[in-house]
């Protein structure tokens, strides 16, 4: 299993993904589940990927072939006009790479292989925009109400974003919010696992501001985890009922 | 859906469920989930139930059935020598009824109605123990390294029982875990809602210590889950990353 969460806040974008892809519990493997697609001050595209990893790498690979495909009529998430083409682009590969596996597939077995995905940016010009897309090809955006979009195991890392994420909440908090929803999850699921890929992108700067890899034995990651866990338990003992 | 979450620690059980159950979104209800058999100084025995309303209720009739039956061969959960054996004769039951009740659905559906179960007790001059049932009557057991067991929506509230529950954990602060782990549930999932029953049960006293209906507007859970939200916030805001 897989667990990324996107916000979309008022100062800007916030992405966290962990790498852990298995097939059945024995074969374990680390794959990147975030994948930018950038062109400094123009614009900047993040997709974060739930999911068959077959469906998913070869979703991105069709979205950058279709990039670096010069012919004006391929429609290509670099070209497109706005967030939202990028969306339905995105959302009309999924569906196309999931059928052509589904054919395949179905020639062997009733399972489906299917893939849901995060995807957030901005084009200069436009806002700021975050969708989730559904293996169908349907998608869900990010608003004001619920600035926080969550695929793969989101259930054990909710209830934090929940109390904590507002529109308003400050890049330095959100990225706090999601460390702490993630290392939730990766202490309650086997199937979520280290290192974890961050990114955030600045509003209207339309390139990504930090991308960073964090190790299982990263030290301020694991001092975090610890003072949270800490403060918790202090937390917990000092409620009365 | 449904959570229900049980712990057995050296000092006794502790359970809580809440009453929430639906047919679909807009078909929503109050339904008891927790059932206790007992015979105080003899035998206690808590029944928690997760799943399909028509199985669990049917389980719990022809439970109550047999124990009216003054029939010595016939097999009851009053007169059941071990919680090994109470386990046992609900699993089988849970059975016959899933399988009877698929025998009528699969003349209409696909569908199947399944439930699971939590089961816990002690009989006099036996341990506490305590099972969780598959919707098939097989069941694992709470254990030294694993001493809860939860049904339903889980995971939303399993980080703070995996953070805190240790066999060694007194009452006091068990009541506050299992309170606690159900209020982060019923703030991320809907279909989780008061009021909540709450048991305790002491070790060797063979008796229900405690049996609380919580009501939605009940001060001090009202209070709790404040003072837990406050903590939780101020504990986020004061660590660095």
């Amino acid at each position: 299993m897989t667990y990324c969460v996107g916000l979309l806040l008022n100062e800007g974008i916030v992405l966290l993904s962990d790498t852990r892809t298995n097939a059945g519990l024995d074969n374990i493997s680390t794959y990147r589940k975030m994948f930018i697609f950038e062109e400094p001050g123009e614009r900047v595209i993040a997709v974060l990927t739930a999911g068959s990893l077959s469906v998913s790498q070869t979703v991105i690979a069709r979205l950058i072939e279709a990039t670096d495909d010069n012919d004006p009529e391929t429609r290509s998430i670099m070209r497109a006009n706005t967030m939202l083409e990028v969306a339905d682009i995105i959302g009309n590969t999924l569906l196309e790479v999931t059928t052509d596996i589904a054919a395949k597939m179905g020639r062997m077995s009733q399972q489906m292989a299917t893939s849901t995905m995060i995807v957030a940016g901005q084009r200069r010009g436009g806002i700021m925009r975050m969708f989730l897309i559904y293996p169908e090809g349907n998608f869900i955006e990010a608003t004001v109400d619920t600035p926080f979009l969550q695929i793969g195991e989101h259930k054990y890392g909710k209830p934090i974003l929940d109390r904590i994420v507002r529109k308003e909440t400050p890049i330095s908090e959100a990225r706090k919010a999601v460390l702490l929803s993630m290392d939730s999850t990766l202490r309650s699921n086997l199937s979520v696992g280290m290192p974890l890929d961050l990114c955030v992108i600045r509003a209207d700067e339309c390139k990504v501001g930090e991308r960073t890899r964090i190790e299982a034995n990263d030290p301020s990651f694991q001092k975090m985890s610890l003072a949270w866990s800490e403060a918790l338990r202090k937390s917990f003992h000092d409620i009365d009922i």
